[in-house]
């Protein structure tokens, strides 16, 4: 099967940073990329429906890797946590995001190419 | 902070189906979707830049799934080892490309928010 080597890694997509493409994580940034002044904990535990533990393991990989800043204060005597995406931290998801629109890009036209071929029966 | 329960859980993206969403799957899965026939190991291992090691252990895990089916035999007393993905391994895979793209619609929509924001400066 002599292939074109210019395609070697077509289907690698190095772009997908792993610490931004876990499920969870994925949907964290994605609503906290939507509100710049930072989102309170229990809002993005109920937006992204994530368990106090699961919510909080996450929101530590992302402070670690400086994605995402945390804020913890008392107001009214309560405390009050406020996650926000920081502006390195967005700007390595849009280059994430840059990637993933290739992925669904290149799987819807696989698809399209899929059922445009004769043999598609064979699979 | 009195917001509408409606939008519970709308980040958390359940349909990112974890078997397909790891990066080097997603990765085979959308080589495999363009090509119904299937694709040897060693061409698969190239377009996805996988090792050996690699490529063999998240083929295991969707063949264990039920994604993809694995074909061994010998041509020209060479093994050939074919990877093929299943019917309803194709249907899952459109299942969960139908929520990527809603995650990209989201990322995008929130995005463009945030830029609209006269706060942004604030993040």
């Amino acid at each position: 099967m002599p292939k074109n080597e210019t395609d070697s890694g077509r289907f690698s997509y190095e772009g997908l940073d792993r610490v931004i493409h876990e499920k969870a994580r994925l949907g964290l940034l994605t609503s906290l990329v939507a509100h710049p002044k930072g989102l309170p904990f229990a809002e993005l535990k109920r937006l992204c429906g994530l368990t106090d533990g699961n919510l909080s393991r996450h929101l530590q990989v992302l402070q670690e890797d400086g994605l995402v800043s945390i804020d913890k204060r008392f107001e009214a005597g309560r405390p009050l946590t406020t996650c926000r995406i920081t502006t390195s931290g967005r700007k390595r998801f849009l280059d994430y995001l840059k990637v993933l629109e290739s992925v669904v890009r290149d799987a819807e036209a696989g698809c399209a190419a899929a059922i445009a071929s004769p043999r598609l029966s064979g699979a």
